[in-house]
């Protein structure tokens, strides 16, 4: 019985986890072992241990690594933190595989302890572009990682060039796109679950749904840009549904900017939340009118569920897409302006890109069945 | 003035970076700022800090952050701590590029600590194969690093398969070689500098030198396998200078193969020694009849220098080598047929594989020079 | 010329050490090393720092240690993280005394770090009583330092009591209240100052002050306890000024409670502020109706100053008080009552048990003349 | 059923916390929870997680803790790596109680990490009088501990006097003496049982034992201090153990100084030990005809089996003994002619000083039934 070990690190890492994790705890032939860390643990970042566990999973440890400031070198910081707190535990622990998501500086503190400690690696979304440091980060892991499992064919076609070996690759689809394609869609009793501040939001209307993060390598110019989009939002004047930002370099700025708005206008339109839950997240952001700002659920969730979506800045840059994505720059006219526009669109025809909805499950059988060897070595 | 900030974590490390650092230094445009850490002010691992400090270089900061252990999670937990160090150094020097060497954990850490900073990182000697997580860690580092100084022309084209844009490379060839190209090698002196134990070293003769670092990859092989290399230089029964290796996953059971070794023969023709300065290994290697074990500059300085070499093991598996190397396998069998094969031959014609011995000079004067961006992107 | 290294790691931190920081640095014997750090350098916590550089002063290095969470667990660890950072930085700065304020962690690492350094200790605030863990850390700290500057006479006699040699204890009073002294103590633009949240404060009308950190010994209560004060200020709709609490286990649930509080009523008589200078906070407490919670200011500058305070719950239990002070539980009623009468009591008379304003110098004085010895020998 | 958690940390730790572990282990009402960390996993130090397996003790965790380099800053930055990996395990292992022994960092930093997470600390050895850091650590702990388990009467008036509550103290006597009241102290197959180096020990012949770590206030000086000590033993040219000295500052020198001695000498009288279990170390010292250096255990054990002793330095100043100890400075001559005397004199009588024996028991039957406060207060 193979033990695979999860590091759940945020909000987000556990949407882009859970059908797998699902998969991992009810395959015969796998032990799933969970650590639940840094932001999923905080909440100023929602909370999501709460959620976690209301999903039935039992951490088998938790651990607190984020170092505050949410500045450059915090982020460096907290990422060596993470990986002597996970040393250690994945020391005690003795994973036969550890599975990492993404690009994010938690993901690569899991990196660096696996590989390190000769246990195999599994890497999910690997291959894509973006802007800011994930795109660095993520290759990065990518050439730590054992075994690959990307979320559209042109990434794998990406992992190949960049030396992977192909028989490490597994094409099997983005498991975030698992969770919303057997779940009823409807808003029924969303909102009553959650807390947050502000207007009241009445799911007759229509509205928008807005998630903004820094871009860690524009860190200086985070203040500025969330008041680009806060400005098109209060000129657009419509129900609006405001998620906190991750825990990043410049995360503090972007708050400081929120609160602010917040302070000034008192805006009785707006309602800010800090999380939801996976299902729920999707049924919010598939019923909106448009989502607005640089979440990848925009372009990963939004593809196969036909948001009308915005996305703004370089956060995304690169990063495969549907149709339902307009880009624009910092500019709180040209962000108006694609917001009018994608409201009067409507849905989009449904774009499977990112998958169809099997990913945890073909992942988990792959991890139970598949022959790994440590030693790597560059395809040329 | 552009600040350039280098990491030196070993002696392996300061020999390979000296001469950048001298041209740093000399630099009107460049201001140096550096950091020992690490096994380089460790006695155990040869105190590299003294060799630095004669050379006349004053470290701006000195840091311990070895955790010991020498195993696969001492390892990681290594590389977390240094780059908590690191980062708070950075913040506080703020340098405008970081420079580091190859492939080890410092290294990894430097490179974190520097990306998740926004600091462009300029790195040498990537875009080279071989075997442990070395391999894995150098691309890792190439994928976060900004400036790529490769040793080879065909490192540099494995650095533009794996996506790097091909205006963040330079081919300077390897720093490693500029040290060698410009001294008198003669032994005069040499080993009146250290002290070390074993017997007395007869210039007059001829001798063999002996480094084998653990293979991280094969951790519980290490004692083993050093003891296949001991039994080969038992039955030679040769002069023989042993380098005590690096700190690494496996230095424990290596050091205490050498140990008891020493224990149980006494032999009256080995002399165990911590540390040279880079000139001095180089006259040392330079005049034996042999290098054997798995360090890469019986591949690197010794093509150049023409020196017979053995090299045992995956270490080195792939890396692009000139004609004076025998591969074997760890068997004291192998090992010792190919060592008496290489004594009878003497020294090789020099190969120019890594370089002619302008590596610091030409690295310095791109680094003043060169425009850099943060944002990197695949270039496919 | 003495090197002495303080480490300021909050608001409160650098109000109790501006006068000792002056005065070293004006002394011409001594340099002052400064660092800034922890929660001095935290947006959510006041960002002294800024504070710190507009009074002049430059840090030698400032470092960002704060683990989040405000847990217990991250309280320990923000703590041996602060250990960790503040060696490499006493490592690389060779003072040759370090001096630290009263009891809280970051007072802890600093103590830890000299004292295991060789470094000579020098404590200020020593020998007092209280509640909560800052009890047990500042007896423990006494026990780690060389030199001892208590502000009471009574918390001389308890150092001597607790073992500490007559001879390296030195009653100076406490620095915090040396900056009230020679000031002007009129709001003339002190709330210009500063941005902060909520109502308008009418400096023509009467006010109260409100600061209540958690207690980190009763951590799961803290939720309850605010909501408490909250009510009892609800109650008395009066004007009134609340700061933020410090970072500590348990500040979470504080700052829920103020945030909620906020959200449901929206009271249009409270402001709610992050930091103020030392001075203008003075200012504040000085012109207030009452200041209300369990900072220790409350019974330091309360007493010199005289003004009518309304300390709550357990956290300074035990610690030496004028006649300002109205002690009071967790209880709505209670503390509404107590505010009451100490609003209609108005400004006591003068108490110098915290001294007389001369502290900063009188310290300074000593760092530069006395003799240290390392070697701590208890005096029984 | 409460549990109890344990830090081991060293070979000398486990010595001195064995019967207490037994003791929980045994008892019906209380569930041991152990950590096996720092010096205890190294090779270097007599890797005692061996022997405490072979015990049949199953460690819930073990975590590598200690930062190379043997200097004050890396003990600091050990004490402030293990409050970071000690903190992280008591979140997840959630203990009623930590007992810790003694007063060394690794101490230190249990007594911090359990203190700021609210958890009970019970604390051996308190309230005795040494020199080195070890004082004001111990006596720093003491005021972080909630329950005392001091060794002898004085210690325990001592605490008193400190301002602990009398009703936290329990006078119980050190555990150390418990694993030598019931044991066959025959040499008979003990040196069989291990390794080290250097000359066979014929346990026909009278033969001393040498223990003597660097006292870490006096850092500089442990080279020079080892020195005079194998000075001592050269001219006596009688048979010797010699153990290695526990990781400390200083360690490196003292290191370095047996290894010179041997390699200078080849002396074929002594042999060096890593470790041995608490036993055969008791049957050991029982048996030599001298205890030289500056253990804690020629005075404990020592006063118990009447062992001659020679101590040296200040590492043991002002530390109750009985008559089997003579104290010396660091001078070879002073040493040799102490030896001497303690060879002719032959054993002491019995002092029960430190114990008769039932610590263990009396500690595990104090926490299963103590009630605990966690808030403390000083008594005066």
């Amino acid at each position: 019985m193979r033990k695979v070990c999860v590091v759940v690190a945020s909000r987000a890492n556990y949407g882009r986890s859970k059908s797998v994790l699902t998969a991992i705890k009810n395959h015969p032939d796998l032990e799933l072992q969970l650590i639940v860390s840094a932001s999923a643990l905080l909440y100023r970042f929602g909370n999501a241990i709460e959620i976690i566990k209301k999903d039935g999973f039992i951490p088998d440890a938790t651990v607190y690594m984020v170092i505050e400031g949410e500045t450059p070198s915090t982020m460096a910081k907290s990422t060596g933190l993470a990986i002597l707190e996970l040393a250690t535990l994945f020391e005690n622990l003795k994973p036969d595989i550890v599975l990492t998501t993404a690009d994010r500086y938690e993901t690569m503190a899991t990196a660096v302890a696996a590989s390190y400690m000769n246990i195999p690696l599994a890497h999910t979304q690997g291959g894509e572009i973006t802007g800011s440091i994930d795109e660095s980060v993520r290759h990065a892991i990518t050439k730590l990682a054992h075994i690959h499992f990307p979320a559209t064919e042109k990434s794998r076609e990406r992992l190949i060039k960049m030396g992977e070996e192909v028989d490490r690759i597994y094409l099997t689809g983005c498991p975030a796109i698992d969770i919303i394609t057997d779940i009823d869609l409807s808003l029924d009793g969303v909102f009553e679950r959650y807390g947050g501040v502000g207007a009241r939001i009445h799911t007759d209307k229509q509205y928008i749904v807005v998630l903004q993060h820094p871009v860690t390598t524009e860190f200086g110019s985070a203040f500025d840009q969330i008041n680009q989009t806060l400005q098109a939002v209060k000129e657009l004047h419509i129900q609006t549904i405001w998620l906190w930002p991750n825990v990043d370099a410049g995360t503090d700025a972007v708050s400081k900017g929120l609160r602010m708005f917040r302070e000034k206008y008192n805006p009785d339109y707006v309602h800010f939340y800090r999380n939801f839950s996976p299902e729920d997240y999707a049924r919010i952001i598939y019923n909106c009118s448009c989502l607005v700002g640089n979440s990848s659920s925009a372009i990963r969730e939004g593809s196969y569920l036909g948001i009308p979506s915005v996305n703004i800045g370089t956060r995304q840059h690169g990063r495969e897409r549907g149709r339902n994505v307009i880009d624009v720059g910092h500019d709180s006219v040209e962000i108006k302006n694609a917001i009018e526009t994608q409201i009067k669109h409507s849905r989009y025809e449904r774009d499977i890109l990112y998958g169809t909805g099997s990913a945890g499950k073909d992942i988990a059988e792959i991890l139970a069945g598949c022959s790994i060897t440590i030693q790597k070595k560059l395809s040329y």
